[in-house]
C-alpha cells in the first residue's frame, strides 16, 4: 500500500502558497491548515481559496478547530497539546478524522488510548546539517510505530532523500513543510516524495 | 416577560471568578466564556470548573468556538468580527444559539440577515464619568431595536442604575462584565440588575 504525503502550511499562508498547491495537489494526500496566529475568519478564507482552485475538501485537515473542519466538510482535525482531548472531539464529531501531534512514546500511547485515528510524530530531524548522525527521532519513531496500532506520520526536516529511512522505521507516511514550501521546485520535490512513498517495498 | 442578564468573563478567568459565579448563578441567564487569549484546552478547563459547581451547561455560551460549545453541551456560541459568519455556523450547528456582537445598525442588520439568533450591541456607555450626557450608544440602540426583529442585548458600562434606560431603548436585556466582576458585592449587584430586568414595565 502506498504511504501518505501530508503537507502542512507554515503559518504564513499567502496567494503564493495557493499557487504552489494548485500545481502539486494531485500528489499530496492531505493538506493541514496550521495557521496558529490567524482567527477563524482568515482560516475560512484560506479554505475558500482552496475551494476556488478545486482542491478537494476531503483532503483538508484543520489544525485545532473541529468546528471549521465541519463547516467546510474537511476530512479532519489535527490536535496539538493546547487542543481539546481526542476523546472529546471523537465523541462530538465522529465523522472527522482526528489526528494528534505527539513528541514521545508516552504521548503517543496516551493519544491512541484517547481514540486518535492517527498521529503525527516529530520532529524527526532537528537540523539539516547533521546528515551523518543517527537522529534520536528516528530511533523513537521505530519504537512508537512498533508499539502502536494507529498510523504514525513522521514530521520535521524530512527531505525526499530521508523519506526512505523514515518509512523503514515504520512511519505510515511523512508530513512536510519546508521540504515543499521552501523548495526551488516544489513540484519536483513533491514528485520525489511521492515516488519514494509509493515504491517503497522494504520492511 | 423578564429581560435577560448575561455575564461575560473578562479574559482573566480564575478561581475567584468561579467563586463569584457560585454565589450568583441563579440570577443570571447566560454566562459567556470570552477568554480570547486562552487555548481550547484552557477554555474546556473553565467549563469543567463550572460543571463541578453544578453550573448548568444550558446557560453557557462560548465565544467564537462552536466546537467547544458542542463538546460541552453549551447553549450557544458568540461570534465576533473575526469569527465564522453566522450563516455558516447555523447551517453546521443548528442546535446552537448563535449570537453575534455588533457595533452599528449596519452590522446588526447584516447579522440578522445571516441568521443570528440574537445580537450583543455595544458599547452603550463609553465612560463611567459622563452620567448626564445622552450617550450615542443609547440612541443607536433604540434605532437598532426598533428596526430589527431578533433580540438585542446591550453591553458596555451598564450599571444596575442604567439598566432601566437601556431596556427603555428596546434591549431584550443586558450583558455585563465589570458591573459584576469588579463590584464590591457581586451578589448585591446581580440582584439589583435582576430586579430591574424583571420588574420593568415601561415601554
Amino acid at each position: 500500500m502506498g504511504k501518505q504525503l501530508h503537507l502542512i502550511t507554515d503559518g504564513n499562508f499567502s496567494n503564493q502558497h495557493l499557487q504552489i498547491i494548485k500545481r502539486i495537489h494531485d500528489n499530496i494526500d492531505y493538506l493541514h491548515i496550521r495557521e496558529k496566529m490567524k482567527p477563524a475568519k482568515d482560516i475560512l478564507k484560506i479554505i475558500e481559496g482552496l475551494e476556488n482552485i478545486k482542491f478537494p475538501p476531503a483532503k483538508i485537515i484543520v489544525n485545532d478547530r473541529a468546528d471549521l473542519a465541519v463547516m467546510k466538510y474537511g476530512a479532519g482535525v489535527q490536535l496539538a497539546y493546547h487542543s481539546p482531548p481526542a476523546s472529546l472531539v471523537k465523541r462530538s464529531f465522529p465523522d472527522l478524522q482526528v489526528g494528534k501531534s505527539v513528541h514521545s512514546l508516552h504521548e503517543a500511547e496516551q493519544a491512541q488510548q484517547e481514540g486518535a485515528d492517527y498521529l503525527l510524530y516529530g520532529h524527526i530531524y532537528s537540523s539539516m546539517s547533521k546528515l551523518n548522525q543517527q537522529p534520536r527521532g528516528l530511533v523513537e519513531l521505530q519504537e512508537i510505530t512498533s508499539t502502536l496500532s494507529v498510523p504514525v506520520y513522521a514530521v520535521g526536516g524530512i527531505t525526499p532523500e530521508r523519506t526512505n529511512e523514515v518509512i523503514a522505521a515504520g512511519a505510515a507516511g511523512v508530513a512536510v513543510m519546508s521540504g515543499i514550501w521552501q523548495a526551488d521546485d516544489p513540484l519536483q520535490n513533491v514528485k520525489a516524495y511521492h515516488h519514494t512513498l509509493n515504491t517503497w517495498e522494504g520492511g
